[in-house]
């Protein structure tokens, strides 16, 4: 077993580190230095709870006094209101104080309804991300984005929220289903077009071992999107500018998963076919050649990512978009490529997105 | 009509002036320099809209092309998810984006609900309090506390978040009921003693002028309070030490409010009674002469607030005060005074507790 790489994230008001390894949930080093609160929780789900949940009592069992496991429903359907609730009440019912450390043990959507619980139960307790899915460890694990759903739109409601560690250990992998093995390199690959073409090239070249679940090769990967996202983010906390190329791919991509009703495609999967349909209006725009799109459409088919949208018609596609939060005040902004590397963002007209969503359609 | 008093708040994220006087919502420059988004949302209730509703939209009419108003029910009863929801539920309906700017036109349910919503949509929004109780404007308008209740506690789910602006008309109190004005003095003559003996000399000589409300005597009272307030949350935004003796007499405040059930008593009347328990405990500890009680009880009576407690039981009592989040680890820390204008916060045994309570029941 080798050691665990640590990347650090700086924010404005704290800083933390993210632990990349094998193993590292049995080990007491990842767990050193956090707070040790009297009462812990962990926050997790009815698919992980069996796989991993025993493992992180047993972790936590030196830490605190009393080890609480709230289990959630599966799925981004429960990402709502209710299952926050569900949090709070058993908080609540068992007197957890503002010094309680929640432990969100699980993929996206317990990373995400966890660090919003732990951003507002008493107005703020420490959390942990212990993230189980490809997507979570190099998505969620920086940023401090935290949400629930609305019925209206995906993330609504939310706070920004920093977790006191995250700790990636890629034996949890080994249990995930390789659909979302697939669902988590479309935003490893993300990371390529918009801010490091060599990066692009090395998952082109390593793309097969990634889906292989090869130690190393997510080793690498999953610390070199956390470190162009800490890069990005640590820039630009509240998203105003530099922070938006993140979302290439996404404004497509939860148009799709909200058309279809969220759970139907997964995430990751909706922003793989939305980097292809964002390559599609670069192309369209003029930015980069068709053999971009090409380029990037055969490696998110080799990642095993859908690259061809629902056909949910033209007009339904264009309002999802203009509801999206990242619209303002009715404009679409889309993250474009440049150049492999190089992203910008700016609108683009409706004719254009027409036909760059057209072009890739399910049949 | 006299120019308006300026209180400035500095946190550690941002700074936002506090305008305190008469006639100040039309005033145009009570409104310059704040974000001009293309839609707003004012938040207010049943009662405070028809009284004050067309005021503040003829004074954003010329800031925002589309002002949105969303009526709650009024009273504590509704500071819950439910009613959160409803402003989520127009802000998407009417396709509000990040910028859009929330007024918040009430007393302190309409602003910590207002607040939160603020702070969560999104993930944040701007916020502007235009507080129209002497409640509100004293305690709410710094500190940066936002928050609904939850079945088992009261504000239990919130966010720290700071308001662009807070806009003290003190036209407003003009059409508050007496008892909401007493409720109002309450946090009031909380500063005297946690901080400023002079105070509360003061408000001894000028309290039948607040209750008159007199608008040299409230500007002065709203000034002072902010300042104080503003200058203990400055040393510690997060409540982890001098913060926390802004709470005094909330302990018991809060266990009264929720043994009745909210809304019951007002939020400033169970502060009232919750310092004379408070006072009395200090007393029971050798901190203060019997006769700061009594001179306390006496100023409490005179402000028209209630200083015999409902006869929840001690135990009862006891129960609701552990559940408080200012608890840690089921341990109670009350805030206490050792001489007017000096406070601490520490533990005290149950039975001197028990006693500071019955002391002051009804009969």
């Amino acid at each position: 077993m080798s050691e665990p790489v640590t990347v650090s994230v700086a924010t404005p008001d704290s800083r933390y580190d993210i632990l990349i390894g094998g193993g590292l949930l049995a080990r007491a080093d990842s767990w050193a230095g956090l707070p040790r609160s009297a009462s812990a929780v962990i926050v997790t789900n009815t698919t992980v709870d069996p796989l991993h949940g025993d493992a992180l009592r047993r972790a936590l069992a030196p830490l605190h006094r009393d080890v609480i496991t709230v289990v959630l429903p599966d799925g981004e359907a429960h990402k709502t209101w209710q299952t926050l609730n569900l949090i709070f009440d058993h908080l609540l019912e068992r007197g957890c104080d503002r010094k309680t450390v929640l432990y969100a043990l699980g993929g996206g959507v317990v990373g995400d309804i966890t660090g919003f619980a732990a951003a507002s139960y008493m107005r703020g307790v420490p959390f942990v991300q212990v993230p189980t899915t490809l997507l979570a460890q190099v998505d969620s694990s920086v940023g401090g984005k935290t949400a629930i759903n609305h019925p209206l739109g995906k993330n609504m409601i939310g706070a920004f929220y920093q977790p006191r560690r995250v700790i990636c250990d890629l034996d949890t992998l080994d249990t995930l289903p390789a659909r979302e093995v697939s669902a988590g390199l479309a935003e490893i690959i993300k990371y390529g077009p918009i801010a490091d073409a060599g990066f692009l090239d090395w998952i082109e070249a390593n793309v097969d071992a990634l889906r292989a679940r090869d130690r190393a090769a997510l080793a690498y990967a999953v610390r070199r999107s956390c470190e162009i996202k800490a890069e990005v983010v640590g820039q630009d906390e509240r998203e105003a500018g530099l922070r938006a190329i993140l979302n290439f791919g996404h404004t497509f991509g939860h148009a799709i998963e909200a058309g279809l009703g969220y759970g139907e495609w997964l995430h990751g999967e909706g922003v793989g076919c939305g980097m292809v349909m964002a390559a599609e209006l670069s192309a369209l725009l003029g930015l980069v050649p068709a053999a971009f799109v090409e380029r990037l459409q055969r490696l998110c088919e080799r990642a095993g990512l859908p690259v061809r949208g629902p056909r949910l018609g033209i007009e339904r596609y264009l309002e999802l978009m203009r509801v999206d939060k990242k619209a303002e005040g009715g404009e679409i902004r889309f993250v474009l490529i440049e150049a492999p590397g190089r992203a910008v963002v700016r609108p683009a007209p409706d004719a254009l997105v027409a036909q760059a969503i057209e072009r890739h359609l399910a049949a």
